[in-house]
């Protein structure tokens, strides 16, 4: 009886934004793992602490934040193999995601090592991208806008590209990429249809006119919503 | 005392994709409203069902399914003015919404019209986006991956010019423009890298090739997912 590996999206950071089905799942496996930074907290753990009923394995997947592609890849190689043990042993795992499993999440790498050979199951969870709106109190898109979801690394010059042809868009990723997307947006005339949103749905969240901006470096859990016709929705 | 509009996200048809906060807020409230068809049932308020506690005032804004701009005014503005009745008398009120309430919803509507008269609290909801992609079982996007969220009524030519450019497209509308977007598809050569899902995590769910569909109309409750690198996540 080999155990099912779940990929649970436990929401944007309210930890009430957690499904019911999320809850559920959390109270019934024996086994959880969790992504991390090399030192400090992981926040999926922390969105989630509130649901854990205690006394479980816990697995952290401490991962470096450079992106330099050998250590990540033998960091999932390995928490693979730890939480391939446990569901051979016929113990099911539920891995914490921060918003949705399957929307830029780490939890894809793991899922690409282990859907073949083990039962999966992905319990979908409110994005990070639909919380920057509710925090903002405007629609994410409406009618028939297209919507675009832009990581903020990408070149200078496609991000514009991408940027210049959005009808309403996120970016995400936007750490410290801040500055490159402020001259982005300043030569797009779209800085005043901006907004940032900094931890959406958690006790640090902050909501602003990106205009406002100054800093050239923003935390992981920020985001900016660009809307060409800033009231598209009346 | 002035009561709350609430915009409830009640997730993408499984009743237990509900969050705890949504949840909560609908044990709560002496009125909650539903959009509807004109005739038949609200999918907003079946997926709510289970968690509603009885002895609610209930208010349907039913509306008809075709576009035509004014009839759509005229039933937004009646039901803002009977949402308003209850607020100015201290009642709160929870308009149920199918997925999250700012991601394409009718929301939006009454948002406009009520939104600078009474306070409104927006809960984020799963939305029919990622509950799509984990009924796939396929990552909705990774890595640097521009996500494009594309309504498949745009006129043939832009909808062609939006999934030629899109690493990742989550197609919604899909409705009566099946044959347009099949010839599109073909057009672009993607077709191979489609697939349709259908009422997904609802009973009736469907997930298939997009390829192997042959009708000329689809539900509402239905996407069509293309990645052009079928295996982008690995």
């Amino acid at each position: 009886m080999t155990g099912t590996l779940y990929g649970i999206g436990v929401g944007p950071g309210d930890p009430e934004l957690i499904t019911l089905k999320a809850h559920r799942i959390l109270q019934e496996v024996p086994v959880i793992a969790w992504p991390a930074p090399l030192e400090g907290e992981s926040m999926a753990r922390r969105i989630a602490a509130t649901h854990l009923p205690g006394g479980q394995t816990e697995i952290a997947i401490r991962m470096p934040l450079s992106v330099d592609r050998f250590p990540v890849e033998v960091v999932y190689d390995e928490a693979a193999e730890t939480l391939a043990g446990h569901l051979t042993a016929g113990r099911d795992v539920a891995v914490l995601c921060e918003g949705d499993p399957f929307v830029y999440g780490s939890f894809m790498y793991l899922f690409a090592r282990m859907a073949e050979r083990f039962p999966v199951g992905v319990v979908p969870g409110v994005s990070s991208l639909t919380a920057g709106a509710a925090a903002l109190g405007a629609p994410l898109a409406a009618r028939n806008d297209v919507l675009s979801v832009i990581p903020a690394p990408l070149p200078e010059a496609m991000l514009e590209r991408r940027l210049a042809d959005a009808d309403a868009a996120v970016i995400i990723k936007v750490g410290r990429h801040l500055a490159k997307l402020r001259r982005v947006l300043a030569r797009l005339d779209l800085a005043d249809h901006a907004r940032y949103v900094e931890y959406a749905t958690m006790p640090e969240q902050t909501v602003q006119p990106f205009a406002t901006i100054s800093a050239d470096a923003a935390p992981y859990f920020s985001l900016v919503l660009v809307h060409r016709r800033g009231d598209a929705w009346r």
